[in-house]
């Protein structure tokens, strides 16, 4: 971030005015910023990065951009992008995900300072995002996993992937690096969305899974090459995430975590918010907890969010029930076989009386009960037939 | 239940017509039988035992005390009852929990049939059940309880009956059992409702907790002594669970329970379902999901339920956060503290690229910081304060 010089070497490519354009305004004020877009807007990207340039700008613009206005790294940004193996995608480009991004305009006052689009994303990978975005769940949850949480999510997102869900995740330790992880092992489609330079392995353990993700799934960041991961960045980074998917599903969250707070942007932004329940006594479930009590959907199996995002027809199944030759009987059947006890046998008498119904109302249940193999008679007594199958 | 006599001897107290003409209705017809509390409320308990005994009765009720009619063991009954040191309370005793039982006139036309409060109650026990009904919970669940289900339920149990609350359950293996010990061992209050006579140890491993339970709590059963459980009783005793409970807590719940039939019974009744989530990997969780999904509380803590059935004012605490000299900083301190770097000193235009923010800003943040010792200065470059406390 110490240069200002421009190398124009055999490696550029894409670097018309406009590209660089949009690079340097990818830089050039932290985001999400309001005041930069609306300039975009109104003058297109090469008007405005030159009136950035210039400084003719209206003062709180001015303000914020004041630290970087005078850098100039777009070329080397792109040159390195490129030498990645990735793409600037931006508002010009058919990727961009115009549908996902447009909820942002549904904001509330509230939400609207934090709540804009991207001005543009850095990637690195395959999978193209307007494709993805119509089928996608992010899945989120703690750094600090227990074995459980590890196992659901490595468990929810590889059944996702098989359905042709795309999982959207922070690319962090924990949750979000089963939940890559278990992607990539069922060769399905994962996107991390990274709080920092795509170019920056972060965290450092992490770089092999994110060059993985980079190699079949897809890499992405609003910030230019070289930004450092910085608290702040991982809660803004956060809107996108619940931005790109349709459902936001944590999985464990503490009290406080960037987990409740992709949850909280994907409420925000009309996605629906899910979380799956644990333990009560594990503090790695006690976000879930509060979401569920805030109106999350519980999910329990990967089938409960398919029903989400999926296509309609896409239903899950209720929960198998067991059944049994009990489940046939009337309810008098039921109390008349309740009533004989375990050894020996009854008259008609008797069963009537432990079982409360009348002789002949027992005597009907009995003959059902005879038939379905269920009980036995014996000179005038009857009794449970325990060699039934 | 195979002889008429009647055994007046002088261990015989209060047996005068109405208790005995209470003793013979209760035993007549399998509870719950709308005709015949029909029939008393018509004629009183003396006048509707008589038309009984004389079969003096529509045809629905004719038949529904065809097997007993002729049986008449309420003195033996009564007798055997005092012997235990119990007692008959009826509609006529202060003790009838009223308000309690008000809540069945309430119920949909589809819950009616078998949502009828009991003719009367046969009682072991100190605690007096109008006393308990104002400040009561109801703790159910599986009989296949894990040592997760037990913990909480002995746990959450303990807790409430601490706080006064009367832990009521049904006496069972597993969830139930683990409530009812938990609150003897708290010296709390807790009350078992059976689903046979009070005199029959159900289940047997249990006799020596039902024996606990009578001598400092209450047992409690609609049904006449030597009555045995069978399945549909513990269909119909949950009714009374649940209506004697401001609040079910199901603690964990199998696909198929008798918990969810409690559950049922308490959302018809106009009370509070609770259920207490678990492992998602957990069969024994299943119920208490489903019953999340359908609308019950999700509770994670005795305190969450004292709020339900607490008086006003007995609010849960909020869950503690943690809080750390971070929380109180500024949304730019913030950013000025992560655009520093764990190791090394920065110059305030090097931080002012980093955190993207105006070198003014960035001053200001930085001596908030370095008056909260976060941050150190020397020779114009800062650096983090390691040495903070």
């Amino acid at each position: 971030m110490s240069t200002n010089s421009i190398h124009g070497t055999d490696e550029t490519h894409d670097t018309d005015e406009t590209i660089l354009s949009w690079a340097y305004l990818s830089r050039v004020a932290e985001p999400p910023c309001e005041q930069l877009a609306e300039l975009v807007r109104q003058y297109g990207p090469q008007e405005a990065a030159d009136r950035v340039r210039r400084g003719a700008l209206v003062a709180e613009l001015l303000s914020r951009t004041a630290a970087r206005r005078h850098l100039d790294c777009a070329q080397r940004d792109l040159d390195q992008l490129h030498h990645l193996g990735g793409r600037l995608i931006t508002p010009d480009h058919q990727e961009w995900p115009w549908l996902a991004f447009a909820a942002f305009t549904g904001l509330s006052a509230k939400d609207r300072p934090q709540g804009r689009p991207p001005l543009a994303l850095w990637a690195i990978g395959p999978l193209t995002l307007d494709h993805i975005v119509q089928r996608a769940a992010a899945i989120v949850g703690t750094r600090s996993a227990t074995t459980y949480g590890e196992h659901v999510s490595a468990d929810i997102s590889a059944t996702l992937a098989e359905h042709e869900v795309c999982i959207v995740s922070g690319g962090a330790y924990g949750i979000d690096g089963y939940a890559h992880r278990a992607v990539l092992g069922v060769a399905g489609d994962t996107v991390a969305v990274l709080a920092g330079g795509i170019d920056i392995a972060y965290p450092a353990g992490h770089s092999d899974l994110l060059r993985r993700i980079s190699a079949s799934g897809l890499l992405i960041s609003e910030y230019a090459p070289g930004t450092r991961p910085a608290r702040h960045r991982f809660l803004t980074r956060n809107r996108l995430v619940a931005a790109l998917s349709s459902a936001t599903v944590v999985i464990e969250a503490g009290i406080r975590s960037g987990a409740a707070n992709t949850a909280s942007w994907a409420r925000a932004l009309g996605r629906v918010v899910c979380a799956v329940p644990g333990p009560v006594t594990s503090p790695a479930s006690i976000g879930c907890h509060v979401l569920l009590n805030h109106g999350a959907h519980l999910v329990t199996r990967a089938e409960d969010i398919l029903e989400i995002v999926g296509n309609l027809g896409e239903l899950a199944d209720e929960q198998p029930r067991p059944t049994t030759l009990f489940d046939t009987l009337s309810e008098n059947e039921r109390r008349v076989y309740d009533g004989l006890p375990v050894r020996g046998a009854l008259t008609l008498d008797d069963i009537a009386i432990a079982s409360g119904l009348a002789p002949t109302t027992v005597l009907g249940a009995l003959t059902t009960l005879e038939i379905a193999g269920l009980v036995a008679h014996h000179e005038g007594r009857w009794q449970i037939n325990h060699v039934q199958k």
